[in-house]
């Protein structure tokens, strides 16, 4: 364990700054819950006005309290904070937390305020957790740490599962969720505004704990992206699983989140992509955070997925419910293959269907097993959902100890969903760890985030050209950016007389850094049929152009074949503000715009992760030759994706678009019709 | 009270045919159930094989029991059932209910099966409630007439909504989530196979006892639409809502539900219609069927919605979570309106944004009723949500006795949602009657639904024309059929002779009931300038199509003028196999389908429901205007709509489309480019 893990997660000599004599305080709940649960190390409570807190010798200030101290954590309000955290940062605690908020979500002031703590900690080598941070839970360690009143619940339990939140409340509700049903976490952090240590940096500490075997996120913004997507990594050669649930998903969710903790908003797409491309499980429900950890703890992402569980039940309402929660993501309930149907024939097990109705089959432990077995084996199918109905509330055993045996055999994973409210069952599966959904939709919800579960794909990291750009880019230039990143389309620049070698007919387009609306100054010409008319036809653009927009910077004209093809796209390129840069392919035309249909990657792709968007774009699917449509060339589609993808090692682009590109026949390749580009 | 009310729901003398006098096994459950509930009329358990069962005097035949039965449970396997339903008719038992499975859902035999059954209970005047019955629930009159397991649990508290399922084991779930925080139920009713009474037949009777004021309904298939109907219709003049959860969202969910249950499948969009056209309230998640009762008890529909909620919480991350999950629904969390503003400034209390974030003011009861009726003020949001957080755990009174009081005023709904595990505040306020969501999402589910609630809109019953149809109409009596609604479009039908009056360039088809594809065949020729033209295009076409097609018979050919406009749409009529006629509107060509971007209701409609269908079609979007684009005539596709929908009253038409209808700019109307129509 390094220092910083020690201080952090394990802190033997604790520093509470400003702990309240007043029990009934909110300021003096880490005092009061560090010693509820058996907190066996030091605690040093200063408090100016009190010779003592709690019953425990208090400190007038930090420097009296004697020897080394590994985390102090910071009670008193927002005022306050700055000079204590130069306090700490003096005596050289590794770690300083801070309650308070009013920081960088409460505007220019609070950020102003939050980046001098920050400068004081960064001076002195301390780090900081928060501001805005309900401090930190070990359970193995009895060190509950904390504000969150969850803690004043009697007995929790410790599991194998690491918690990190940038919301505190969120750890109370997760913990005391967790509780009910059985299920313990080895630490909760509460981050904050995550003005220095960030969720990722801390998933890397807990990721080395002997302790964790998945680390869970509550997240309203990624803040450090290089960090998270570090410990991504790292939990991948641990065979530790990250499983997430980050705010967002709508935009009101997306704004409340940033004004939350005053971070710059990304894209849900974006945050999406960033996860799928680190092997990030990411779900929308709170409790799929309890039961995901339990389906995926001790292994890694599935070679190939299938999209599709078998689904075993004794109640045919909750397995209906189940079979069509999951359907509504896209997941299928398979019927057996020959592999699971040899084997449940062999067990005198029928299925019917998608469903392997137990029923009649009786709740007996043998034949839950049985049939469990038998689905699991079937070769087409990602895991085992057992759907279990009232024999869960009143014969526990019966009910749950097939599939708790059956479970245990090596294979696939097994999941439940429990119908009925069903305690004892709960707590069998939980004592198991077997993952036990109370509703079909968090089952769905966890499932899918499963299947859609992916080893990140090793990007060979093509040093990206060095590009010489003018300050403000015009189209010749984004067609030049794009061409050295290899989606080459011919053009030429014309000031009065025709390029040499040109096919015609062509399209005319004046160049101008000043001019983003080309067509309303008369600024395009289309359908040009030889040189002599693309002489004429740019004279008379210059000239309209000069009348209509006469301070515009003319830098000459720009002249490309008329292109045909089957259909058109968007290509674009962009950093996200939360993740950073991003390819993202459309159709083309105002209609994908109302569909919202695009697909969005982390750039830099490779050609299988730019045949997977293609594939996505629904708009795009006549081109596959769906409907026996014609065909397109979507191999030179998938080769352009990655050219632009390439994007993002070109530091002083910030922004790019190919709209329409024109996709051809196979073989025809595809035509960059109009491109700009946007510097840092 | 009916007597069919009074012997289906409150049954005071019941035969239990096939009663076990061993108890443990599952026929024994309706006879230990009903005792251990506390049921204090007479039960006649019929047993053959014994004297007395479970310390109650058995009977060896059903003749054998004196005076009048009310209802009989056979619980005999099925092999067993039709002698026993023909004994029950004989002695003319109002209901008689059966527990065996084997019967629609099993296949042609079990339906034949099935079917006799009906028809001998149908002979008597003896209602049938199943096969696959799991039997009655009232908890009122104490009456667990049921083999469902839920009922093993030893107090079941009751409640104010009824709940009929055609799931058993679903009844169960329901009734052990509800009783675990606090929930009770009127009744519980199994309808199973619905061979003669219905869920909406059972409904109706339900909604007319003093002792409930919502009716929920667990669904697998709509049995009988008309029924149902009326059911809504008198829960909408006794303001008492039916909530209902339909499975089959999903086609593996819809696969999997008819084939449990043996109906025929319709569609899920022709579904949604229809619960929304009789303003049934539908939900998709199981906790939705508790929380979303007492969210509507004693309401009618909102007049206007604005899809739209206040949010107040004591948790910014729980609250942001909720937000979150309403904003994927639709549903925005609204900032408040000046009325709102007003009452919060008067209170002292800040809102930012969206949020209305109590942590601050503190879990006071005083404080948040002020917040919360501050919030119902607002003029533009439809229900308050109230969000809490750790003191929800551990002080239940301060954490959501301001929102118990605060409730009790008038005015718009409150809801709220529990961030963490907190039973005794779950219980506080089922006993206040206020919806407590367990999770953000079931909150947004139902939630959802509330604001999507709409009294239906009575359309006015214009009897439909009679129309003479051959037996395989052609395209030129598809375009008649439209014509006789009010759909008109220029067009002749021609031999030889070019028609007189004909707007130039002219399209021409070959019409005849046997040639679907009138392209392949050559039967379609465009632009025709003249009539000279014409004459030849028509003989060159039959020359052609008699060699494509020799077999063909051919009735004539289509002239119709050439039509240009704005946008296509597809505009369909069918009946749905489960809830009959429905209208659906769509934009043309093939990307439409690839987007599944229709509008659907139930036909026929009114003007105002066809301007929203078209509102809701997203590629019709730049017909009003969208970005500026040409405006379309949306008055006469309008119009159109309404025209097509009249169809529901053409007795003889299965299905017909307008593939595509042109739409063209304001004052130039739609034209219907091609059409056809298939007679049941």
């Amino acid at each position: 364990m390094t220092p910083l893990a020690q201080a952090l997660l394990n802190p033997r000599r604790i520093a509470l700054i400003g702990a309240s004599a007043d029990d009934q305080r909110l300021t003096a709940r880490p005092q009061r819950y560090l010693r509820r649960h058996g907190f066996a190390g030091e605690l040093f409570p200063v408090n100016p006005r009190a010779a003592e807190v709690l019953g425990e010798r208090a400190f007038g200030s930090l420097v009296d309290i004697p020897g080394e101290i590994d985390f102090a954590y910071i009670l008193l309000g927002t005022d306050n904070v700055e000079a204590q955290v130069a306090a700490c940062a003096a005596r050289k605690i590794p770690v300083a937390c801070v309650l308070a908020d009013g920081f960088a979500e409460a505007g220019p002031e609070g950020a102003a305020l939050q980046a001098r703590i920050l400068a004081a900690a960064q001076g002195s080598g301390m780090r900081l957790l928060g501001p805005n941070s309900m401090g930190i839970v070990n359970l193995n360690a009895r060190t509950a740490l904390t504000t969150n009143a969850a803690l004043e619940a009697e007995n929790l339990p410790a599991g194998r599962v690491a918690l990190v939140s940038q919301s505190g409340s969120m750890m109370g509700a997760l913990l005391s969720r967790g509780a009910a049903r059985g299920l313990g976490f080895s630490h909760l952090i509460g981050t904050g505004n995550e003005a220095d240590l960030t969720a990722g940096e801390i998933a890397s500490l807990l990721l080395e704990d002997a302790d964790v075997d998945v680390v869970a996120l509550f997240l309203e913004a990624i803040r450090a992206p290089a960090q998270l997507a570090a410990a991504a990594a790292k939990a991948r050669s641990l065979r530790k699983p990250i499983v997430a649930l980050k705010l967002g998903r709508s935009p009101f969710g997306a704004e409340l989140a940033t004004s939350h903790t005053g971070a710059l908003a990304g894209s849900d797409a974006a945050a999406d992509a960033f996860f799928r491309a680190h092997g990030i499980l990411r779900v929308s429900m709170m409790e799929s955070l309890l039961e995901l950890p339990l389906l995926v703890a001790g292994r890694s992402p599935p070679a190939r997925a299938h999209r599709a569980v078998g689904v075993m039940t004794t109640t045919g309402g909750g397995g209906a419910l189940a079979v069509d929660a999951l359907g509504v993501l896209g997941i299928e309930a398979r019927k057996p293959d020959a592999a699971a149907a040899g084997r449940l024939e062999a067990a005198k097990l029928n299925a019917h269907g998608r469903l392997l109705d137990m029923t009649l089959a009786g709740t007996r432990p043998d034949r839950i097993m049985a049939g469990l077995d038998a689905l699991r084996a079937a070769e087409d199918t990602d895991l085992v959902l057992a759907v279990v109905g009232s024999s869960a509330q009143f014969r526990p055993k019966d009910a749950v100890g097939g599939i708790i045996e059956g479970a245990k055999l090596a294979g696939k994973p097994v999941a439940t969903f429990l119908a009925p409210q069903a305690e004892a069952s709960l707590r069998l599966l939980a004592e198991a760890g077997i993952a036990a959904f109370r509703t079909a939709d968090t089952a769905a919800d966890s499932i899918a985030a499963y299947c859609a579960w992916r080893a990140p794909r090793e990007t060979a990291d093509i040093a990206a050209p060095t590009i010489a750009l003018p300050a403000r880019p015009d189209e010749a230039d984004a067609r030049g950016v794009f061409a050295a990143l290899g989606l080459d389309s011919p053009f030429a620049v014309m000031q009065d007389t025709p390029p040499g070698d040109m096919r015609y007919p062509v399209a005319l387009k004046i160049l101008s850094p000043d001019l983003a609306h080309k067509t309303e100054v008369g600024g395009v010409a289309l359908n040009i049929a030889d040189a002599a008319a693309l002489r004429e036809a740019a004279a008379a653009m210059r000239a309209r152009v000069a009348a209509a927009a006469p301070q515009a910077k003319l830098t000459g004209m720009l002249v490309q074949p008329m292109a045909k093809g089957l259909a058109e796209a968007i290509l674009g390129f962009r950093r996200d503000p939360e993740v950073g840069p991003v390819v993202l392919l459309g159709a083309g035309g105002v209609l994908s715009e109302l569909h919202r249909d695009i697909a969005l990657r982390m750039a830099p792709v490779d050609l299988e992760t730019a045949r997977e968007m293609i594939a996505e774009v629904r708009a795009l699917k006549p081109l596959s030759g769906w409907r026996n449509l014609p065909l397109g060339d979507l191999e030179a589609l998938a080769r352009a994706v990655v050219a632009a993808s390439r994007l993002a090692g070109v530091a002083q682009v910030a922004e790019a678009e190919i709209n329409p590109l024109i996709v051809g026949r196979p073989g025809e390749g595809v035509t960059v019709a109009d491109a700009w580009v946007v510097l840092r």
